[in-house]
């Protein structure tokens, strides 16, 4: 292929677009022609993000700079709500990876709920497809706006989507609580985020209102045939990248651990990103920096309990590192180029 | 009075110790008249622990060099298996707070069961009493020997046991997640205790087995009596002080979330360790280096699903500083004797 | 004395504010009247500060509320700039301890260079008096204004002015490197700030430029008799409290290290915060929360090279703490009242 | 070329092992048939590296099981001391990378000063060639041993050789304090190495009398052609990779800041590996996971005082990448080769 496919990051300035320069870096196939950040625009990418000095990147522009008519690959990483209209507004021809919240829920009655607001582009909504690859990879192929999953979602529904349709588990019974570095909070200065308030302590938040658990009620309501409540409790760690999921639920009757391992073994047999363990459990730095789950099935003590520990980088298999490897997908290349990426342990 | 209680701290040279040493300074009635550590002794304190130089303590010594007819206190900060024979060769008149888990279990079946070897003295077993003062302070003011708990279980009991004492949850339906800080491992050498292997980076463990389960479930058992298994994942977090316990509980027919609060606040009316909030949920820091259990009631979106929060300080609260609030019952002293201490915050 | 000495603190809901309320806690002589925080007027302290909760003090209100005929004795933690009118505005009764930079620079000349602006209260800086406490006891006992000194300057200072003053060292080859914690920085919302900034790195600032230079250049020339440059370079390490100042100088002829060691071992024996240790380095670990300085001495390889290790508790001996000892000191109470404090490791 | 260059590594089991093992990843010259490690003899890679799974690597073997014959490259990862004997006995075909501190010191009687024992294969030390790629590359392109740089000498030489073989500072007056992450000190269990004694704080060691010295010494003598010694002091810092040097000279007569920064930008044009700032200072973040040292030159206030910052990230430029970075320059490949990384943040 002589000519690359021409590629824009919305919101550039931000964690996951810093991310997605990363592992853009000698693409093969996608060239970046432009990259947005509004409140930094016209600064040169390495004034925002030293680590990316000596890259030969464009500087930083407004996203009413880019002229949109060449481009052939969207990465938008802008807030939510914001990005919506932004989105409405792109030419038909452009396919969109979107790392914001905006066009996972498909009832705009739940997403009017769960943000506080109408959707403002209803219509696209319907021609979204959510992005857990492994989970929705001939909707994701085809399709021209891929809603980018959640972190905590993607870490809980790898597990949990094949158990639920497999009938291995009791589907109103599941209870995931889940542990997140710091930079799933983004880069904006506010007081609760500075290092000494987070360095040297632990705590939960978004007690039983996450908005992460709509979507992941509105893909387990799907793979159950019937409607999920989900118990949900994130909590803020002080590490800068990674994301671990303790999950609970009841096995189905008849069902064994044996028998779930077994199932996720199989399910992801091939999987270049998901890893079942035989055995022990995962911990987070050993998928620091790669877009790998990896994940552990166990018993516990009370009658027919499942433990399931899931572990991802929430930047990357999280984030930018699933966008990738669904725009890969999109465009036809394989799943991993670009993705596949040694843990920086220690 | 005029003379002081003379105490002794077995053990001295690991965090518990250490942290008993700082709690000690300056204590109206007990008085340090022996330190030991067998691999340091003959060192002073401040080679072992710089910072507590100056303090005017006694040299580590062996623990066969201690003359215990004149001793009225032992802290044994032992490593348990250890413990059971030094505590059982103590003369009748010590009284004795044990911070290992020897003296727990009060079952020699489930000790066995759990820790893998016969209880080494059965007999003295019978007269302990497990120690989280709130719970079972008529118990622990006359007794001989306490049994000092688990922070796992201190702060996990703290919100449970009244719960189910009072039948507003289901007993057979908690779930407990807990974060731990990286001191209750101890002092040892280990490669997995490495700065380098934990920072940055979370993990679960123990995953369905762990040994504070045992404790937990007898107490619990005790509670509700009916047999109760308990569902517990804890997960080493990479702060050195804090302990943060996330646990899922189905309220009883007709109970509430309002309900459970109203009956823990009520429980805990002049309590000065242990505060209900009316709102929001607490994070480790504001309770690292004090006595303080901070707890949290909240809604889930599951059919009557409460979740709770619970904070300590897992070297105070979860260890030392539960012990001094023994100590102090013990004697006849204000639980709150040297105990009031604000959190180093930030 | 059956009535307390009623204090303000002006600046309550920053960092050292908030150390303020800490060592206050129980203080035998003063008793706080008023806290202000002009952004969090209204609240009370917990809702600013959860780990202050049941602390029974007053809540924040705008500093123009606050009625100070009866009032004895202002700590003010405002940011620098803002403090010099309203302190100028105090009535002349009040005792002041300002921990801002504002009453540092003796000369209006150098302060005007240093911060950019001409000084707003000329006349009330002629009184003001720097605040170490253990190199200006005299002059601090009787003050009206104490300018307590900064972080840096505590921490390099102390070892410094001694040996200077002494001869034992060349005056104008003093260089220090220093590592300070986090909290230094403050609360205020910063990006560069944000844990996901600084966690895992390190870095240098204010290279060749640092503001409290000029407190130190002043300090050192006022005690070598000379005019002195001072070469310094503070970094910023991923720790929230602490700091450590590496401070290399030439000895003067015939001077040695042994002779250092001596002098400053003579200078503080019987200072109840400054150690000189007689072998090894301190670590920040051992002064976490106390109001001491530690510090070594050792030879370098170049000839006559003088290598000394000082480290401080950046917000205790090197801000509130050292604030609250000048307070004592200004109102006849023995100096280590409420600071004798055991450090809280690990 | 069809056939791959068979490669060892002595002592895989080390951080500095895994690091190699994560830069050889897919590397198109280099293919690994042996990684040794006695302690782990026998187990899987994956066993001692979780975040290497599923990459199809040898298992550990002991040293003494390894067939030379066919090895034309060595890596040697072994603790110093052990490693001389072991190299002397490898066959003459073998090139060999040493990581160790064996064969940095050409001056026997020095090695023995500085490590306390003769030194084992003091022929074999007559043809190693010290490795700082960018400063010795014609040595190193046709050696058969290179002796791997330290971590700290190569973020103090890079920009201190060239300024002294310019003649632009006075050699003796270098004084360099760095800031190393943990990993520097290796994966063996040692107490004052484990998390709970590193977090939250810095400390200062080998002061005056640190092993690097001599290297630094050594290659510094050789620059400005006279005895040269080093003012050196090295800290502990809590982050897990990352160097810091902040580096003062004294400015040779008529020398200027400008002409520093001027000559190390034109000594480094065109080199990938090393960078020299415009304006600013670097942080190690913008390094982490990279082999570049990125580095910036300033002005301090004492006459003609020069400052330098200096970052590298300890486990690559300053071990593992080096050493690669060697191998490649040894065998003809681009020296860049495996080595085109992008720091990982935040």
């Amino acid at each position: 292929m002589s000519k690359k496919i021409s590629t824009v990051i919305l919101g550039a300035s931000g964690y996951t677009g810093a991310e997605l320069l990363r592992l853009l870096q000698n693409h093969p196939a996608f060239e970046i022609v432009a990259l947005t950040g509004d409140s930094q625009a016209g600064k040169p990418v390495d004034a925002v993000y030293p680590h990316l000095r000596g890259r030969n990147l464009p500087a930083l522009v407004k996203h009413t700079e880019v002229d949109f008519s060449n481009v052939q690959l969207v990465f938008c990483c802008l807030p939510h709500g914001t990005t919506q209209q932004i989105i409405a507004a792109l030419p038909a021809h452009v396919k969109i990876v979107d790392l914001s919240a905006d066009f996972r829920l498909f009832d705009p009655k739940a997403y009017a709920e769960w943000y506080g607001h109408a959707h403002q582009a209803v219509e696209l909504q319907k021609n979204a497809v959510y992005g857990i690859t492994e989970l929705n990879r001939h909707a994701i192929q085809p399709a021209r706006l891929v809603a980018n999953p959640g972190c905590y979602p993607t870490s809980i529904l790898l597990p949990m989507v094949p158990l639920v349709e497999a009938g291995l588990v009791v589907p109103t019974s599941i209870s995931a609580n889940s542990l997140s570095g710091i930079s799933g909070a983004g880069r904006s200065a506010k007081q609760e985020m500075l290092f000494t308030e987070l360095d040297g302590g632990v705590s939960a938040y978004g007690i039983g209102k996450h908005r992460h658990m709509a979507e992941m009620e509105q893909q387990l309501t799907a793979a159950a045939n019937q409607e999920i409540a989900i118990s949900f409790t994130p909590h803020l760690v002080p590490i800068t990248r990674g994301m671990l999921s303790t999950i609970h639920a009841t096995l189905a009757e008849g069902s064994t651990v044996e028998a779930v391992r077994a199932a996720l073994t199989t399910r992801y047999a091939g999987e270049p990103f998901v890893t079942v363990l035989a055995d022990g459990a995962p911990t987070t730095h050993q998928v620091r920096g790669t877009n790998q789950c990896v994940m552990s099935v166990h018993a516990g003590r009370q009658p027919r309990e499942l433990i399931i520990i899931s572990v991802i980088d929430n930047l990357v298999k999280g984030a930018s590192g699933q966008a990738l490897q669904n725009a890969n997908l999109m465009f036809g290349l394989p799943e991993t180029t670009n993705l596949e990426l040694t843990a920086v342990f220690p």
